[in-house]
């Protein structure tokens, strides 16, 4: 490529992601404004008819409209999820994975943006313990994956002659631009949003792809910070409000000079927090592995309706819990007087203003109901600055339902985000340890940063990231001095938690069966040679394999993927001896590289009448051109990582395996055409619908067809 | 290495990074707080005298104070400077050449620390256009290089035994940590010093070594920031001191709802400042290295005493300028009311308080006193947030004498930051243009960010960070909402400057002769073949020449590096064909690798009677042990960016080149015996001090000996 074709590539790329950053924002400024609309009509309404009923005795009737409301927003939501099942959960362990070069049919498509940005706002307005940031980061991904490409699979019509950007390496590096004005966007994050690209994704420090990042996150924050302060305020051109969430300011009383923030004594409170954040952290984690481990062997087999039952149901208890909670276990609390600080809440509401009085007299209100009958968003900013008016045991009741609860959302088939709800149950852990130091030991304390550094511990403790969560906090407070608290206090959780389980994003990596590569592998694959995980007795088949022989190989074993071995040897023994076996099929592979591809693609179409979405999947990401070396390199280290898995014919990686053909568990059952369709699924170890007993055998990883 | 003995090696580490944290702090806090009281006494004698002499008609008298101590300051730096002449400039392209591989001797030793620390103070008390930033981030860097040796080269008594930590890699990554702490400390920016780090001297994003990093930038930001707490406002334990330097809160006063930091339409502005600010930089830069090429050939080979002097001169005309200027050129402008926003400065002083009255009657004051008689950070202060009290015809009046006094001072041999001048001169610039936009054109804007923004363009146009600085500036302001503009800033001016020359750092980097390899490298390399840069006519010398051979081999070349060739073959023609040449020179060295460190290590011990101490640097740092792999590459590598060098026998590296042999270039004439120490600069094309014209038939670049 010429010199100056290079530069002007170089020029479209800063376009490209300045577009992104945009798109992303405008993303975000979307799912933000209906969520709050909904949020505001759903709670005025019912807490108007609460606020009547309270005399006349017909709550149930508020109940059944709460409930109404709920059951219809999460419903929506979740046939969203079945329209398109990947659009389920935060996204971040999908993204994380393509990000890492494992490729999830359908996660970077314009249908799965659809059904997740539209669900993720319905979920979050269905009064889901759920948070919208996860979801925010996977929309950015997905829209950095797709503008460059100018053309849809989803819609066909979507086509632009541009046929550039479609690269592997072209593609990732927009999607970490994307995924970081997602986070960005979602936090008012941009420096946070490019550490979590690259903490998450890269393993190489390209400065020329760093600024290009930072400058797709600014533009995502500040269009979106444009038009909520131009919509909230009615001031364009002002920039007030940074991201989704944010934290309001944290700031002493003008005229208190006693007031810290925080001193070096409370260091030593915030360590201690962090070791039983991580803690509740490493409890949530394993329970929510053993929910979804739960889910995935009796739910996700049967229909797909019971999906949806399922979500309903979560969506029924949540709003039972938050209401009976609130009429039962509320405590009637004295008002405090106008808070000195002004804290502002998006959409310019004053701290006050959420404030619920329900069931109480005049100059008292509800606590609970305040946690509870509020979006999450405006609880944390309760917990972070309105001043002592929390009882701990409504903290502790709130933080245990809260815990629970949360716990059990996250993997129900919505776009849920996890974010939000961690820190809003770690903020309630805060606050009732502030409450505790303050009023029963007497200690000059700030109570909202204990409530800060309490959500940063849980949030720490449950997803285990490092540095751009620090950037990410400390971006949403907008105080710099929060560095030191906050970072010793994620590393203190991650610590703690990482002594009993991993973070619930790799979690549900393992759990999908994604095959991802840690930074850090296991000390005893330090020691394992490739001859220790192979595997000596290979089921294979031949180009020329008959049907019969096929369905007889599928019925008579558990797996899904087989290699494809040439018979151009005289001698079938020589050729299953190791090195010439792979190099024979290396060959194999280079010279057939192109016809196979077509191949491939000609019986993926004819089987677009197939019934299951999942399967028409693996063949959409068949156009882009390929690299055989790379693929081979990515497939390699692939196979090399988990342990579980023999790998003798990884080289053997054509299209489909890199393509990611990766399925859903619910459509494993072997009578299936898997052939089409050989998942990589086979290679992972957790959560297998197939019987754990046949695993000992566990055959070849990466596929290949002719 | 074993799991349990890698385990308490992480340990050591973060103990050790911590550790260098602290201990970076802690010199921060010591040059601040003897800055800080020199200045203070400096000012308050000179301001006394001025007071007093304003009717009297004494002013020589007042002149001849700040000029004595202005020279005495001065005079301690530079012969501080003279002592350990690596301590001169800001050891940024120092530092950065070492993060990238390229050793220079005494670049981080004890005795460079002791120099540097205490000598960039008495620069900074001397009233000389220098910061004390750059200082900071090579003091942190030879913090992090020593402590984790346990032991001194400097000071013989100083050892303990604790081998470890030896091994190249270590060593860097210690470094990153402390020159990132030394950001941290310097700006309160732990974050923008991770970068900093990561944006010079890393290619490889590795998540532990970050993590460390961030830790040990927090641990320094907040050292500092609880000492100088506890120092200034007698709160011990609380934190509100973060930076050395800090740029004051923006904000606007309570009341004023017209008032925003910055709008949308700003933007276009700032785009234009960020293109002037390139220029201007690219200007500065210009001018500087042609006054580096100036005193490269006409000062430095000349007698020490000469650098001492130019010092001098320098700051006497600083001297003569400011207080003249003050004299002269200052008007006398209303005190605006007590300002609504209470920006706190550094050392709780209030923003009025450094306000000048000299030569002025009650109620008014002299402006362009204001900006000359404060310390620099002051002055960045009152051009930040001091309302509406500058004249345009002051402030360019200021901007000129200071940007021509800047760029003659970076260069002189004292040590010398360049943020806090670049800063400076960028804000006057800045506030330039807020004063036109508001007086003249009556625009509704916030003149701080205008200041802000200058400052930003201009220190861009200079150093032409981006990443790092755009997050080092955030930082500082403690404002997220400042990220776009001063990114677009940054952006802009760099692309501006980088039309017409590099940034100062990488200026500098050349002009020393370290071959640095570039992010990017030019376009004409791409087409480069090895051969295309390889010098035929080779100038080398056997194992065993004698030294008479060597005496006219050197008298008669210009070049300080010749590769030693073995006579193991027959015929000499074979022997210097290309590939058989290099490959059997690997064999050679492999197997001589243990002997000839030895041995150059004895004959380095035997020269320490030599009077140069440069010479002497040489053999220092020959300790560590030597990985011959990693070797070859950095010298391969190293030498293939070098377009202008011939590169025939680089792979015949060996502990000597390796570990930098890189003098100054007094010491460069080619009648001492630089055989032990074949330069490295000889591969560089500028500011060599030989002669010009024999450059064509320039010979090897990695030297070896037996």
């Amino acid at each position: 490529m010429d010199n100056k074709k290079a530069r002007k590539f170089e020029a479209v790329r800063w376009v490209m992601v300045f577009v992104i950053g945009v798109t992303v924002g405008l993303v975000g400024l979307f799912v933000d404004f209906f969520v709050h609309l909904f949020t505001k009509i759903k709670f005025s309404v019912v807490g108007d008819s609460i606020e009547k009923c309270t005399d006349k005795g017909c709550l149930s009737l508020s109940l059944l409209e709460l409930l109404t409301f709920n059951m219809v927003f999460v419903f929506i939501a979740s046939v969203l999820v079945l329209i398109e099942p990947v659009a389920a959960g935060s996204g971040i362990p999908e993204i994380k994975s393509y990000l890492n070069g494992v490729k999830i049919p359908g996660i970077v498509r314009l249908r799965t943006f659809l059904c997740k940005a539209t669900g993720v706002l319905f979920s979050v307005a269905g009064g889901l313990f759920v948070g919208k940031e996860g979801p925010m980061i996977h929309s950015g991904a997905i829209v950095g994956a797709g503008l460059p490409q100018f053309q849809s699979i989803t819609f066909k019509k979507i086509k632009f002659d541009f046929p550039f950007f479609r690269s592997d390496r072209d593609k990732r590096d927009f999607v970490s631009a994307g995924a970081a004005a997602g986070v960005a966007a979602a936090f008012g994050a941009p420096i946070g949003g490019t550490l979590f690209s690259l903490e998450e994704g890269s393993s190489f420090w390209n400065q020329a792809l760093t600024w290009k990042v930072l400058f797709c996150s600014m533009s995502a924050t500040f269009t979106l910070n444009f038009f909520r302060s131009g919509i909230n305020f009615n001031k364009w051109g002002s920039f007030q409000l940074p991201g989704l969430l944010n934290f309001g300011e944290f700031k002493c009383a003008d005229g208190d000079k006693k007031c810290h923030l925080w001193t070096a004594v409370d260091l030593g409170f915030f360590v201690l927090m962090g070791v039983v954040g991580g803690l509740l952290g490493a409890l949530f984690n394993c329970m929510n592995k053993c929910l979804s481990r739960y889910r995935m062997r009796h739910i996700h087999p049967k229909a797909r309706f019971f999906r949806v039952l399922e979500s309903l149901l979560v969506a029924m208890v949540t709003t039972m819990v938050i209401f009976s909670a609130s009429v039962l276990l509320g405590e009637c609390r004295d008002l405090s007087s106008p808070t000195t600080h002004n804290s502002t809440l998006s959409g310019s509401e004053d701290i006050n203003s959420t404030i619920r009085q329900f069931f109480c007299s005049n100059k008292t209100y509800n606590d609970m109901a305040t946690l509870f009958f509020n979006p999450q968003q405006a609880a944390i900013h309760q917990l972070f600055h309105q001043d002592g008016t929390f009882s701990p045991v409504t903290l502790s009741i709130f933080f245990v339902l809260y815990f629970l609860l949360a716990c059990w959302t996250y993997g129900v088939s919505v776009p849920s985000g996890l974010f939000v709800p961690s820190l809003l149950c770690g903020a309630a852990f805060g606050r009732l340890v502030a409450n505790i130091l303050k009023v029963k030991l007497g200690l000059q304390i700030y109570s909202g940063t204990f409530a800060l550094i309490g959500a940063a511990a849980f949030l720490g403790g449950v997803v285990r990231m490092t540095i751009s969560l620090t950037v990410i906090l400390i971006e949403s407070t907008n105080e710099i001095t929060y560095g030191l608290p906050i970072m010793i206090t994620l590393m203190v959780a991650k610590w703690t938690g990482d002594f009993f389980n991993k973070g619930i994003y790799d979690i549900h990596i393992q759990l999908k069966g994604v095959p991802l590569l840690e930074w850090e592998t296991e000390v005893e694959m330090d020691k394992l040679t490739a001859s220790d995980i192979m595997e000596p007795n290979l089921t294979y088949v031949y180009p020329h394999t008959r049907v019969q022989s096929l369905v007889s190989i599928l019925r008579t074993t558990v797996y899904h993927a087989f290699p494809v071995v040439t018979e151009n040897r005289q001698n079938e023994r020589d050729f299953m001896k190791g090195n010439i076996l792979i190099s024979n099929n290396i060959r194999f592979k280079k010279s057939n590289i192109v016809s196979r591809a077509a191949e491939q693609r000609r019986r993926c179409q004819s089987m677009k009448s197939y019934p299951s979405s999942e399967l028409r999947n693996v063949c959409d990401e068949q156009n882009a051109a390929v690299e055989p070396a790379e693929e081979e390199r990515t497939c390699f280290s692939r196979c090399w990582r988990e342990g579980t898995l023999p790998t003798q014919t990884c080289t053997q990686t054509s299209p489909p395996a890199r393509s990611g053909p990766w399925r859903s568990d619910s459509d494993r059952s072997p009578s299936t055409a898997s052939f089409c369709a050989p998942s990589w699924s086979t290679c992972s170890s957790g959560a297998s619908a197939t019987p754990r007993t046949s695993r000992a055998p566990l055959s070849p990883g990466c596929p290949s067809q002719k």
